[in-house]
């Protein structure tokens, strides 16, 4: 058997990071994860079964203060950065400069430069050095660039979002079925860990339960990578997120015209032929359709559409866990193939 | 002060009827409401406090058999029908031709005769005595309908994702402002009440908690009243109901292209001066958008909307209480008005 | 017909002076209230309804900045403090010295002076003002002092666990039915809402939903009150909070031994001769319980049994909506009583 | 490596037999479970992922009618009985007979013959063939019994609540530290899915949701297996049931009184001693809590405590996860050592 890699994640104190961290603890071709904290985070506590005693009992989870010569010491190859955009910025080429390859699960390098520099008011966006590693960086929804993920340096995992929206209609853009004109809606709606751990007015219990609310229309960072990925115009889709009163899982429904009248056969099938030989992508067949929890606590993105009697008007619908094919597990998933490993390793 | 209204309630023991009892007992305009249960329902429990001991503590609340002969010996004028459509369907009839008017909760007379059939596939919509009554019921959408209202004999209170969603419309319709060729989308999501108080496997606490799932997708049957009450076909219409996992409340979320480019302003102000003289609408100025919880227990229905950059795509989204302003506040709203009260009476 | 009272309410931003004030808008009696700010909550902004959309359409909800010459010249006569403890134990003394009454929701005033001092850490406890306003602060739970309300400047609102576990067992203290040697136990749950509107790690969606914790064992503060009222030493009490995940309501489960073997039908119309002659509780015949939902947007206080067989254990489930009874509800029956009017007065 | 076991299991339909039937799927020591119904489910669906569409993406899981011929010839050592007590004690005896081994989640073989008779009502309780089996079965709760398991024919897998309050407390009525005249008093509150997959009025969403209440208060059948297994009298025992707004997880809190007085560093150390050796149980560290998210999803069962000033009164808390350590968990954990394997084969 060979050496198994070695890896270090930074913010396992967040959601993604923390699931990430339990993926990894059980992964069998990679060793214990070495977990770091940036310096922002401060010292305390100093293990993370302090902040999630949900993972006591397995041996210590130390959190170890961020230095790329004690991860170089340590031989660790791959590095995931679960951290906010901005530190994903900066750290990101710090690391590669370090020789590390890097999984960074945030929105720091999905976008193409200009892009970026509109949406996420990168200051640096017309600098040399973040051109270049925008350039080099990889798109990690594995269903369309598995073939590039075995050399990337940095992968950027996609949005939660962005993955329901994109696998769902990937197929459809691709065999050029839709009629664009008519525009592409996606309603999304997502549980709250998709708002991220801070405490907020808006993540409050109180807030939350017995409540939905729709939020950031026609301005939602991730339109960007929906554009990007599909190959439309930003103007060609409507995004609406909404937070569900639960604590995961994405369920978008989306509504597209198509072009010629079609057969649900049709539909299915074309589905069917983009996915055949992808693990994490279930098709259901008319008129089943997926639900939050048929999906939760895996790394499926599942996908289901019910078809007009004109055979033109087309719902589909999509659900993720957005902690896992939504991040998470999308990360591990990216790895599995930057190493060549099959692609639910650890996943199962 | 003149003499208050006799009133009876032919199934209290659902939800919307246990909602109507609340609100009618507190009506400072009608009796204590007498309670009705049909044959069907079996004899116990015999008083509703016992269904629903949150009642309790203010006297009894007898459940009587219904019997036309003793209705009017106790003088009721207005009779109530919070019963499965099939039943009001049979009884509504009844009811008239001993004298009584009548506020239906259900679909039994909702719709244009044809389309009863087809949807509802009563047997008798080709019966004279079906037909003549279904041209004399009132839609009792008192926002579109007030004025028929005083003279009804038999008002059809609307569905509840139908009054969501027709409210929404119907000051862009009625100004001819969408370009309906390019469709028309209501992805609705409702709380579980409105499901029924039937327990089945759709409506187990297990299925529903930390789940989201759509239904119904391209067959449900309030999509007849939405087209009828906006003028439109069923064709230009794709309505998509989710079940939330939230006891009560509705959000729609809509989408429309606008037939010209315009401003936030001007959609606002067609709402404004669509509903300026109607109680129970909210219209938000945007960018505020309604929530679930800021209609829960209110008969509002809460109208906001983002209108993208290009003037022309325009999101709605619109939030009722579906036990309030979706059923039993709305037929409160519908007594008033018929009885020539103030539209708010007992709804405050 | 007599003038309405002249009102205000300080701290109306938050749940219980949200609730309060939803309760005041509707009353009879009292004028709509005048509600201010502290200085320290900054001056945006201007309008509740800004915070709470719920309440718009009924007009403006202004918040203006606290100022005890403006109260006087407005002519207001009672305040209502909906301040967190600290706020309420400055402000108390001085709107008295104002000549207003005063019914604070805070746990600034519920305690005798020594225990204030340990369990609140007053640091004013020793002075002759707070010493002297302690010893004239009625403890507004009227089931027990609605004699004393008539003629009260300042009323201590109880606290919501407070209320529901002194309304289960004074009956039984009164009666000296207690073997209070084996102890009193109350087991007791609330909704996030009692844990007050300030975004934490603890009251964040993620941390509560699908989960039930334990708090505060054997030093919660209440457990002063509930001493204090009932007469018995902390010691022989056992109270444990739980946060249940609901926005809000209290079940209080709670475990006594009787000194003498009895019958159900004993303790039972030992409950009703306490209560006969008050409004807001309801006692439930055995095997009958109280749940949460029976209570919610109520103010009553629910309480139910089990006796064993052995005629001598003894469980208690007494339920409440701790915004109301436990808190909003609870201080608008005390001004009903303070005023002389019906107890139940706007708070059907 | 040797051979895999053969395993099936009987009434994988259900909430613990699903959970199950997900563990046995991926354990490293079994064979793919041969899933079976029984003839009073029907025949239809054939396979268990059209029931639950999460399970699907994996190949087939085919529901075969139970016949004992077909097991044998199969090579099926082991049986799950995931089937209601009565049918579990009507086929435990014969497939016994048949020479297969038996771990049943029911409640047809964890009481004494006496008792079963008068908790569970069997009719057979008298008869010989129960009398001896009764005699043979080993109660499965690994951390008490497992040196009987290895040589066990039927196990009778604990009940949820059994586990939760067992386990809290066995090392402290081991180590004879209580004072149990005073009373042993757990009050514990499960999710909804400890209710069974059946709709009902109790399971329905809006019963459960927003709500809390307390059920079986003296006569819950788990009461009898604490007390057999604890060696105690059911009458030194209070438990009363509560059903939570949440899918799954149990909290006991359990009051007791120490016969002298203690230090927590004792109560813990007698804990740590008692639990030394037991993969599965964790112990918490005063003023640390287990709360029902800890444990969910995993098969541990977590227990912490807090002692009061007196050194005498002691809260206890403990969690599980209903559908793992309080189901198809342990009845995993208890084939591991029925076959000699680790205790968390299979389980991590």
């Amino acid at each position: 058997m060979t050496a198994k890699l070695k890896i270090a994640v930074l913010g396992a104190t967040g959601y993604s990071g923390l699931e990430l961290t339990r993926i990894l603890l059980h992964h069998p071709r990679v060793e214990k994860p070495l977990l770091l904290r940036r310096a922002a985070e401060g010292s305390t506590p100093s293990d993370l079964a302090e902040i999630f005693p949900a993972l006591s009992g397995n041996g210590a989870y130390p959190l170890h203060p961020l230095s790329w010569s004690w991860l170089k010491q340590e031989g660790v190859e791959l590095l995931f950065l679960a951290t906010p955009h901005e530190a994903s910025r900066t750290l990101a080429p710090e690391a590669i400069h370090e020789g590390l390859r890097i999984v960074d699960l945030s929105g720091a390098w999905r976008l193409k430069q200009a892009r970026h520099c509109a949406i996420y008011g990168f200051r640096d966006a017309d600098t040399l050095k973040a051109a270049e590693l925008t350039e080099k960086a990889i798109y990690g929804l594995p269903e369309l660039h598995s073939d590039q993920l075995p050399g990337a340096q940095l992968v950027a995992n996609p949005g939660c979002y962005a993955t329901s929206v994109i696998l769902a209609l990937a197929p459809l853009v691709r065999a050029d079925l839709l009629n664009r004109e008519q525009g592409i809606i996606s309603d999304s709606k997502s549980g709250v860990s998709g708002a991220g751990k801070e405490p907020t007015a808006k993540t409050h219990f109180v807030s939350v339960a017995d409540n939905l609310s729709a939020y950031s229309v026609f301005n939602h960072r991730h339109v960007g990578e929906m554009a990007e990925q599909l190959g439309i115009d930003t103007q060609e889709l409507v995004f609406t997120p909404h937070l569900l009163p639960i604590p995961r899982g994405i369920l978008s429904t989306i509504y597209v015209r198509l072009k010629n009248s079609t057969t649900a056969a049709a539909i299915e099938s074309c589905f069917r032929s983009f996915y055949q030989h992808r693990r994490w992508v279930r098709i259901f067949a008319t008129p089943k359709l997926p639900q939050v929890q048929f999906s939760l606590n895996t790394n499926y993105c599942d996908i289901g559409f019910c078809l007009a009697e004109d055979g033109q008007r087309l719902v589909l619908v999509s659900c993720i866990d957005n902690l896992l094919k939504g991040a998470a597990g999308q990360a591990v998933q990216n790895m599995n193939l930057m190493y060549g490993w099959r692609e639910d390793e650890g996943l199962q």
